[in-house]
């Protein structure tokens, strides 16, 4: 068996980054060297908390950095309570929670600090706004070359007609931190996006949630508890029945990148007006007149998924 | 036979702009009452010399209204000389060319009139940037209830991963005058716009052109000799043999809308910042937070084309 890859998983857990954190620590083909939180689903204090009950209720051995609390340059959205509920896993009550508190040492310099202690080993997949990730580019350029790959759930690129969710054109992640998305799109490192474009079309059904129950366990359960509030937003909203799979799909992409087609070419985001938040890529090879992508790095959107097939990598990890 | 559409023609000849012109001119389902010219492929002077040769070569009745020089609240961009050439028209020498002289009503004003003159009645077919039709609106609001439909040739929506042709978001039209655009999107007609998600499908092979020379008359000689520069720049940057059909393509969907797939939703332009010219459909039915499309008019784009069905259109129309 090859050696697992080390993930650094900056999160604002939220209902599917609780989906998503569970799915790493079962993958064999993954090792969680960090978890670093971030605003986004719901306030900071509520993400780290979150993110420390995970790790207590399921036994992690991964620590918890405490990220930062608000974009680079605007206020923070308010909190998307109508989607995570108040306490950011859809109002469910977290049972048995005892005081704990996370690491000293603040989330982008633990990225950075484990970049250098583990060159070109660490991926960091990266499921909420992207501040911590800019905050370390900021702090230490360097990081961008240090890392092996930087896996995001975040854009929307309208391919095969697919909008933005919380406006026609954004998505959340980045809506939320449009600069931090920019820098880090636009920085010297193997960027994936795993794109509403693709995550949208992967669906966990309550039958799928039950299955989970009954075949993963504890966390099993806890999933589908959380799930429920979640699938019923999006019942809601969008006429889904159950859920979106939307930050397990970035670890998906990392386990079996062979489950998503990709496409290549420079990603800028609109920081301004009406379509602030927009993930626009320019298309490798595609000609145009001069524009703010010329002389970016290539990175890579999602532009296809298998969805049967990570749902099935989703249950097998989770009940092996 | 029913009676034909009155047509409005608002045009920057432009090769293809000559293309669609002289497809309205052949077709027995439309009546051309006016042409009113634009900057855009070429300078205002350019463009509206182009219309007057047209209209004496080929014999059209239509009176030719000249329109604005420049957007409504931005610097010219350069003309496309590497699209168009210098002379709009290719740089096929204009034969038997006399002085003539457009009507000395201002093309918004003919517009205008002639949606007074007949309301209800005219389709305002519009192929360049959208200056005079804010122009109008600008002058009479009236109007926009008193025409019977606007058809342009404009924008990219992604659709299909289709991007824009001069930035990797922004079509040349919109991109012209976005602020014209944002107000022709947004007034209370009703708007369908034929965009690069469905030109960019639509290709005149050379062998295309040769047939309709053999067909056509002077007009298929004359517009096979203008295809090939355009085609040239076609095959010299996308790597594609022949023209793509843009403006021909919105008159098209006027003669025969069942070619078309259609996406309803308000349309929004981007009017600053990277994304400048882009053009954004809220899909209608889709929720979403509060957004710069909230109580727009639903307006309509093209998502997708029977291209073989409009390439046979426009050959039989031309031939017959």
């Amino acid at each position: 068996m090859t050696t697992p890859t080390k993930i650094i998983f900056d999160t604002d857990p939220g209902i599917d980054d609780a989906m998503a954190l569970l799915f790493i620590e079962a993958s064999p083909a993954l090792d969680l060297v960090a978890v670093t939180t971030v605003f986004g689903n719901a306030d900071i204090d509520t993400t780290t908390r979150n993110a420390l009950y995970l790790k207590q209720r399921f036994g992690l051995k991964a620590p918890v950095f405490k990220g930062t609390d608000k974009p680079l340059t605007r206020p923070r959205n308010p909190s998307p309570t109508f989607v995570h509920g108040e306490n950011g896993l859809g109002d469910v009550e977290l049972t048995g929670l005892v005081a704990a508190q996370p690491e000293t040492k603040p989330a982008h310099q633990a990225i950075i600090d484990l970049a250098r202690e583990n060159p070109g080993e660490i991926t960091l997949v990266a499921v909420g706004p992207l501040t911590n990730l800019a905050l370390a580019l900021k702090a230490d350029p360097e990081v961008a070359r240090l890392l092996k790959n930087v896996v995001i759930m975040g854009g929307a690129f309208g391919v095969a007609g697919k909008p933005g969710n919380v406006t026609p054109v954004a998505e959340a992640n980045i809506w939320n931190d449009p600069e931090a998305a920019d820098q880090v799109f636009t920085a010297p490192w193997h960027v994936t996006t795993v794109s509403l474009d693709v995550t949208t079309q992967v669906i966990m059904s309550p039958a799928f949630m039950d299955a989970l129950e009954a075949s993963a366990g504890p966390a099993g359960a806890f999933l589908n508890a959380i799930s429920k509030p979640y699938a019923a937003f999006y019942g809601g909203r969008d006429g889904i029945v159950g859920c979106c799979v939307h930050d397990a799909a970035a670890v998906a992409y990392v386990i079996d990148p062979s489950l998503f087609q990709t496409r290549a070419g420079a990603i800028r985001v609109v920081t301004e007006g009406i379509a602030l938040g927009q993930t626009c890529q320019k298309v490798d090879g595609e000609l145009f007149g001069p524009s703010a992508w010329d002389d970016q790095p290539v990175q890579a959107i999602t532009v296809g998924v298998n969805a049967e097939g990570l749902l099935k990598l989703y249950a097998e990890t989770m009940g092996a």
